[in-house]
C-alpha cells in the first residue's frame, strides 16, 4: 500500500515560463525512457521478484521513490506552462517570438490539458506499457535497468543544455544526480547477484550445456568494415570465462534453402496447384 | 547496401508442424525483446556512429547477422504452421486435440498471412520503432545492447523448454549459442570503450561537477522493508569510483508543496475565479 | 513524495492457482479501464488541479490508494499463475485439461513475464497514457471518473461470475466495494461543485452566450427508429435549466456541398489541370 | 443501411485558410476525444443495445448525426489548408511569417493527405478503436457519453479562443451548441433510466449483497492533505441512498504481504534455488 | 450529413451462436484489412477529393455502402456470442467443448463488450487511422483500394472455409460478391483515369525528367536467386511504355561510405573528443 | 544470410544541414508508406512465397535492395541534422531564424537520437509491424506493392518541392527513379501472374460459385452525387470478364433490422428483464 505527501522530493520552480521546454520536458515524463517507465518497471519487477530480502526491498525503495519523480516533472511542466498563449490567432503568429513557442509547444498541453502535462512523450506519442521489462530474472532486468538510468540521464543532460533557467537547472542537477547514484547502485547490484551466487554474467544462467557450443564464442563478418577484429571481442577469453573469442571472417550459411512449406488450399496462397483452374473458374462466370 | 543468400545461418527445420508453438516463436520475431528489435536497434546505432574504426564495423557486423536470425525464425514459423487447421468449423472443435490448437494458435497467422508469420509478438502486437534506442552514446547504447540479448537469451530459454520437437531445439541451441557470444562481445564492447578512455562507467560522462553531488550516492529508504541496507550499495565506494554510497533511512522530502499555478480563464481549468458567474451565465440562459 | 508498505491494503490470496483467470485478470491491471487507468488519471489531476483544498486532496488520497490497487492485483496475478504449464510441449496438449489452459492462458505471462503480470490488457494489448485524461477542468474530470469507476465495477463483476475461487471472490468482493465507494464519491463531488458555485452540470460553463442557441437543445432524427421522441429528452426542460427540448424530425443539412479546395499543383493531387500533361510526360520518355 | 447528402449538416468556410489551425483541429477529429470517438461508441452502443425501443433508436439518432461532424471538420480542414506553403526550402523560412507557419503545421498533412486532414490527433498520432467503449450496460455507457460530450465540448471552447476567423467560429458555435444539447441529452437519459428501473445510480446494479460493505462508503486518507474530510463526500449519506460516508483517516494495510511464488525453475527467475548451481554451469564451460 | 435505416443491407443470422467464430469475425470488422478501413478510407478519400463529378460520387456512394457492411458485421458477431460461456469457473474448462469455446474465444468481447464486438481484430489489437489513405492523389488511392478489396477478399474467403453455418456463410457469400464488385470497380475506376487522361500509370505523373532516368528502368539483383531474369519485367518495354526493362546482375554500390557527421558536444555522443576527458572527470569526482 | 558493405546504393550527401527537412525525412523512413515499410513487407513476402522461381528471386531481389533505402535514408538524416542547434534556451528563439527551425525541428532527434533519426514518421509515431502485409496471394499482395510504390514516390515527389538543397534532391532524384522501376516492375508482375495463370484479375481467384452473383456486378448508390453512373464501372462487362457491371440507383436494404440478442445476466447488460430488480436492490442496501 502507499503513502503520499503533498510535498516535493526536491523543487520545481522555474523562474519563468517556457512553453517550448514544457514540450521537451514531456521525454522525461512519458518518454521510452522517461521516470513514468522506471516507476512502472521497478514496481513491477518489485512485485514479480522471486527473493524476499535485500534484492526486492532495494527495488521497492527505488521503484517508491521514482513515483515522486514523475510528481515533480508533471509540476515543473505545469509551472513552465503558466502564461502560455492559449489565443493563437493567425494575427498572433506575425509576432516572431510569438510564433516561435506556437510552433514549438506542444498543443495537446493546452487543448487537451489545459496548461499540463500529458503522459506522452515530447512529441506527443503516449507512453505505453510496452516500455518496461520485469521478467523474473535479477540479472536480466538490473542490465535492463542500468540502460534505463544510462539513457535516462543522457537525455537530461541533453536538455539541460536547452535551458539556462537557474530553476529549471536546479531540479535537472537533482535528477542528475540520482540517475548517477541509481547507475551506480544497479552496477553494485550485478556485482552483488554474481557474489552472492545468484546469478552469472550471462542470463539466464542455464542450458549453456545444450546450446551449440562452436557458435557461443564468435563473432560472424558480415558487413565489409575491416576493423572490427582489432577490439578485444576478437580473441582472449569472453568475460564470462567459458569461452575463448574468435572472429569469424568467412562466414559461410550453414543452414539449407529458406522455403515455406506448400500451401493449404483453403488460404488461397498462390501455388502451382491454381494452374488451369483459374482460367476455368472466370470461364465459368463469363456471360 | 545489402546483399542476401537465400540459404539460411542456420537450419530451421521442425520435424513435426506445430501451430501452437508458431505462435510463441513470434515472440522471438516481433516482441519487444526479438530479432526484429535487435536487427533495427544494431542497425541505426551503427548508421548512427560518431567513431569510426572497431566499433562501429562491429556493430555493421553484428546488425547484418541478426536480419538472418529474423529470416530463420520467420522460416521455421512458416514450416511449423504446415498443415495447421483451416477449416476450425464448429464440428472440429469437438475433438479435443483440435480444439486445443484452435485455442492457442494464433488466428491471424491464417487470417491474414496465409499459414505465415506476422511482424508482431505472442500475442499479436504489432512490432514498433519505439522498441529500438540509438543515442549515438556507445555506452549508454552497449548497456542496452547486453540487456537486450540476456531478455532475448532468456526467452529463447523458457521457449525451448516448450518443445520436445528435435528440429526446433536444434535451431534454438544455435539462438542460445549466439545470445552468449553477444552478451560476452557487449560485455568486452563496453570494457573497451572505458580503457580506450572514450566512455567511463556512468552515462554520459559529463556533468558530474554540476549535478547536486551530495545526492549522488545516497539510496532513499521510501519503502518499508528492512533488508534493502545489506546490500554492497548501501556502504563503501560505488562502482565508478567517485562516491560512498549511504542508504538514508529517514527520508524527507526537500521540496515545497506540489501545486499547479492559476488557470489560464480562456482553457477553463476550475478555479475560485469562477465562483459566481456560473451561476449568472445559467440564470440567463433560462427561458 | 511518496512511501510505501510491503503490506497489501487487501488480502490477495487465490485458493488455487488458476493460469485462465490470471489472463482475464490483466484486463483490471493494464485495460483500458483497469485500476492503472484510474492510477495515472487521478495522479495527472491531482497534480494538474488549480484549486488548492478538499478537492485536490481528495484527488490525491484516492489517487494514492489505486497505486495499492495495481499491487493488490498484480500480486494476485503471480500468486494464480503458481505452477501454470511451462513445458506446453505437443505431447502435454493431448490432455484436455491441460489443452484448455494452454489455449486460454496468455503466454506473455510464461515467455515474457516469467509467472507474472504484464502491463497489457486481456488481450495482450499494452496499456497506454492515452487512456487517461486530466482536462484541468474538474466537472468534466469527475464525470470520467464517475464513468471509470462504473466501467471499472462492471468488469469486475463480470470477473466475479468467471471464478468460483473463495480467495479470488473475496479480493474482487472488496474491489466492488471500493468501486461502489467511489462512484458514490464522485457523484457527490459533482453535486459539490454545483452547489460551491464552482461548475455548472454542463461543461465548460462558458461561451453559452455565443453558442448557436437554437442549435442547444434539439436532438436531430438522422435514424428511422420511431421510439427516440418518446424520452424525456423530447421534450421539457433540459437538466442544466437552460433549454426546452425538441426532436427534430424533418432532419434537413444546414450548409452547403462538401468539397475540398483546389488541388495545389506541388502536391499532385488528381486535378482537372492534369489534362493533357500526363499524355505529354510520358510520351517525352517513351524510347 | 446507411445514406449520404453531400449537402454539410452546417456551414464550414473559413474566411482565410489557416495551416495552424488545420493542425489543431486535427484535436476534435481524430483526439481520443474528438468527433471520430463519439461516431463509433455510438455506433457500438446502438449495434449492441439489448433494449429495443427509446434508448437503441435515440443512440442512432445520433450516431448518425456525429458522422456529419466528422464530414464538417474533414472538410474545413482541407478548406483551412488551402495555399499552406508546400515549398518549404531553406530561404522560405527566413521569413518569420511563414517560419511561424512552418514550425506548427502538421507536416503529414501535406506530406501524406495532400492538403487535407488525417486521422489523427494535433499531434499526429492515430487515432485507434480503444478510445470507445460500448459495454452492453447503458448506465455506465451514458456516463461515459456525457464525459465525451463535456471533454469534446471543454476542447472545442479552448479552440474557439485559437481563431478569430468568423467562419472558423461560425461552425465552432455550432459545434458548441450540439456539445451542450447532447450533453444534457445524457444526463436526461440518466435520469430516465432510473425513473424506468432499468439501472440504478451505481453500474451494475448488482452484487451490492455480495461486496464488502464496510468498504463500500468509506474514502481513505493514504495522502497528506487535510482538507479532503471537508467536502459532502465525508459524511451522510451516499447518493445512491444505500450507505453513509466516512473519512477512514488512520489508513491500515487489511493484507498481508505482497510476495509472488516461489519460481517456476523452467522459467529461469532468479531463486535460492540457484545457490551453487550457477558456479559449477561456468566452471563447467571454463576451458 | 447522413441517415441511417435500422434495417441491414444484408441478413446477418447465424444459425447458432459459435463464440470462436465471432473471434475470427474480428479481422473483419477492426482488422488492418477489414471494413472499418475501407469505410473510413473512402470516406476520407472522398472528402479530399479534388475533382467534383463522377470519380467524387464513386467513391462516397461506396463509402457510405461501407459503413452499413461494419453494421451487418457488428449484428452478426453480438449473434454469435449468444450464449457464450460467461461462467468459465475451473470447473467447467474440464469439459473439453467448453474448454475448447474458452482458449479460442475473445475474452473482451465478455469484459469489456458484455457479449458484443469491440474495435479490434481478431488478436484484440485495436483498429487504428494510421491503416487508411487518402492522399489526394486517385490513381495511387485507387491503387491501394483494389488492393484493400483483395486483401479483404481473401481474408473474407480464409473465414468462410472456418465456418459451415449456413447463416453465416449466407452472409459471408454477399461479402464476398461485394468484394467482387468493388475490385472489378476500381480496376475499372483506374482504366478510366488514364483514358480520361487525369493520371497515368505510375503515381505521380510528375518528374519523370527530373528522376534520374539510368535508374528508371533496372531491376537491381541483390540476392542470389537465379530466376528473377526469367519474368517479363527483366527486358522489354515497362508498362506504362516509358522505358526499357533491364536486369542489373552484378550489382556495385554508387554511394560513398555511409557516415554520420562528427557529434555536438552537447549531446554527448561518443568521439574521438572524449578522449582524457573523462578520466579527468572521474579522477576530479573520486574522493 | 545477409552480408552488408559500408559503400551507399547512392550518395546522400546534402549541401548544407537542414533540421526542418530531416524532420520531413522521417516520413520517408518511418511512415506507413515509407522505406522500412516496403523492405520488411518484401521480406516477409519473400520467406512466406510458396511457389519457387522467379516470382520468390524478385520479391528477395527487391526486399534486400531496399534495407539500403533506409540506410541512405538515415544517412542522410543524420547529416542533416549536423550543426542542429542544441542549445535552445529562451534566449536563442529570440532569433526568428533559429526558432523557425526550432519549432519545425524534431525534437526527439535531438533529445532521444543524439543528431540521428528515429525509427518514426514526420509527425514522431513509431513505425509498426501492422504496415506491411504479406497474405501468401501473390496477387492480393503485389497490388498492395504497386500501392505502397506509388504512395511512396508520391511523398517523395512532394518532399522534392520542399526543399533546393542540389545534394538532397540528387538522391531524391535516385528514389524517384527506383520507385518508378518498381511500379513498372510489380505491375509487370501482375499482368505474367495472370498470363502464367497462376491468378486472375480479382483475389483470391475461388468462391466464385458460391458468392451471391446477383450482388457481384453493382454499384449502389447510397450518397446523392448524380455523377456516379457516367464511369465506366455503371455499365458494360467488368474488367475481369465475368460479369456485366449496373448502377443500383434505387437502394433498398436485403435484410431486416439489426437488433442484439438477449443479455446474459450475469453481463449485466441493460435489460428489461432489470424491472424491479434494481428498486430492491438498493432498497435493501440502505440503513
Amino acid at each position: 500500500m502507499f503513502l503520499h505527501t503533498s510535498r516535493l522530493q526536491f523543487e520545481a520552480k522555474p523562474s519563468a515560463p517556457d512553453a517550448l521546454f514544457a514540450r521537451k520536458l514531456q521525454e522525461l515524463i512519458g518518454g521510452a525512457w522517461g521516470e513514468m517507465t522506471v516507476t512502472m518497471q521497478y514496481l513491477f519487477q518489485g512485485w514479480n521478484c522471486r527473493v524476499e530480502g535485500k534484492y526486492k526491498d532495494l527495488i521497492m525503495d527505488v521503484a517508491t521513490e521514482e513515483i515522486g519523480h514523475v510528481e515533480m516533472l508533471a509540476t515543473m511542466c505545469a509551472r513552465l506552462l503558466e502564461g502560455a498563449p492559449s489565443e493563437m490567432t493567425a494575427d498572433a503568429v506575425k509576432d516572431p517570438a510569438v510564433a516561435a513557442v506556437l510552433g514549438g509547444m506542444d498543443v495537446q498541453q493546452a487543448i487537451v490539458s489545459g496548461g499540463g502535462p500529458t503522459l506522452s512523450d515530447s512529441n506527443g506519442v503516449p507512453w505505453n506499457g510496452r516500455y518496461i521489462v520485469a521478467s523474473g530474472n535479477l540479472m536480466a532486468d538490473f542490465r535492463v535497468n542500468v540502460a534505463a538510468e544510462a539513457q535516462g540521464r543522457l537525455q537530461t543532460a541533453r536538455l539541460y543544455n536547452m535551458t539556462d533557467d537557474p530553476g529549471v537547472r536546479d531540479m535537472l542537477k537533482f535528477n542528475l544526480a540520482r540517475d548517477t547514484a541509481h547507475q551506480n547502485m544497479w552496477l553494485a547490484a550485478i556485482e552483488e547477484l554474481q557474489e552472492d551466487g545468484l546469478e552469472g554474467p550471462i542470463s539466464p544462467s542455464a542450458l549453456f550445456d545444450e546450446e551449440h557450443q562452436e557458435h557461443a564464442g564468435t563473432i560472424w563478418h558480415n558487413s565489409d568494415g575491416v576493423h572490427g577484429p582489432e577490439g578485444r571481442w576478437a580473441s582472449g577469453p569472453a568475460p564470462d570465462g567459458s569461452h575463448e573469442f574468435s572472429y569469424l571472417m568467412d562466414v559461410e550459411p550453414l543452414g539449407g534453402k529458406a522455403s515455406a512449406p506448400p500451401p493449404d488450399p483453403m488460404l488461397y496462397a498462390t501455388s502451382p496447384a491454381n494452374l488451369g483452374l483459374i482460367e476455368k473458374a472466370i470461364k465459368k462466370l463469363a456471360p
